[in-house]
């Protein structure tokens, strides 16, 4: 069941005509919520360039670029609430205005990033611009969002192959700080399994790849689909 | 020197007489920056609760509330940005925009917290509300918040003690999903220092401290006075 979610998930990356916007297909009435994951005013010439060569290599199918919205969206975001949320909880006031953390910035001050799958490799590419609101000491990335753009790379290595998990441990070593607005390459691999858990590794490097940033390790646990969480 | 910042900082939590707003001494013509390490309208009776219970601690000076603003306001940062950092790079445009990452939210949408140093303990508390902008899988904080806010506290224990540190390694056990908008409690604590290095761990506990939902160990490294970072 799971595994078939993710295999809608893969086939979900069409793109609108007009990339980037909210649309509705007045056919259906279905809203289209604005996909992030493409490039905006505040992307630097680093960051386009780097999304136009994999763009290139998702021509072959090898690599998928991995869309990304504010709002559950997904198919498997939306069987993970069925499945495992109370539907009480859902329909509380605060989920109203519910946004996925690393989308809820206005365009460039935030979480700026595409991530490509390659799905014979289980490899998750991630291309990320710190923007300035992710300050942490001054002129640098937080530790905490350099954790949070790990979690999410590794977490789609795991989630779009394998089904939905969650993090269950996340090591990391830093060991160059990233200035802010620049842009790191996050290159991430699903390298073992062992029943529910999934071990994935991950580098963060400069995007000339001459710095390490950091390095990390994570484990998650794919959910038991018989026990909800609230 | 770092030392003597530390302390300078432990002494500039005074409260305006309007809490929470930014203020202007107009006998020096010195901007006071917002403190949002003070109750707003946001905050969940649970964590009014806890801040007046550590404010009841503070009177007899054991324990002293972290103020905490958006800008580099604290002389440990100026400091910082004055001894690592070369100021060209402080005059990039980029810059003009940087805010902490923690704080660059609005009100009641992502990070509300407050943190409590016991200076004899070598101790930090933070009390923690996740807004509905730190949404990772529906409903729950996002790990990558979890992770931000686990640095920041685990980072105050150093920082205030022994002056300024930055993350080498964080390495989280998640427990337990934390529901979006409920308050959790952190509990951290150095507990050895070997030359440059600092060994914290911290926990982060529902409010009634019945439910373990992460516990972390991190690794801090003082910064080499003599090295610029960029």
């Amino acid at each position: 069941m799971l595994r078939s979610c993710a295999a809608r998930l893969r086939t979900c990356g069409a793109r609108p005509a007009n990339p980037g916007a909210a649309w509705r297909l007045f056919s259906s009435e279905k809203v289209v919520h604005k996909d992030y994951a493409l490039p905006n005013p505040s992307w630097s010439k680093d960051l386009r360039l780097r999304f136009d060569q994999f763009m290139k290599k998702c021509e072959d199918g090898s690599w998928k670029r991995i869309p990304s919205h504010r709002q559950n969206t997904s198919p498997l975001l939306q069987d993970f609430q069925n499945r495992f949320l109370d539907p009480k909880f859902m329909k509380e006031e605060k989920m109203s205005k519910a946004q996925k953390f690393t989308r809820s910035f206005e365009v460039g001050l935030g979480f700026e990033y595409v991530m490509f799958f390659n799905g014979a490799e289980k490899r998750v590419v991630c291309f990320f611009q710190g923007g300035p609101h992710l300050q942490g000491l001054p002129g640098f990335v937080h530790g905490g969002a350099i954790a949070t753009i790990i979690d999410i790379t590794t977490g789609a290595c795991v989630n779009i192959s394998e089904g939905i998990a969650m993090t269950a441990n996340l090591n990391i070593n830093y060991k160059r700080p990233i200035p802010l607005c620049s842009v790191v390459v996050l290159n991430s691999q699903l390298h073992k399994i062992e029943g529910r858990k999934h071990f994935v590794s991950c580098t963060v490097q400069s995007n000339d790849e001459k710095t390490l940033h950091a390095e990390a390790a994570a484990l998650f646990i794919k959910l038991d689909p018989d026990k909800r969480l609230t």
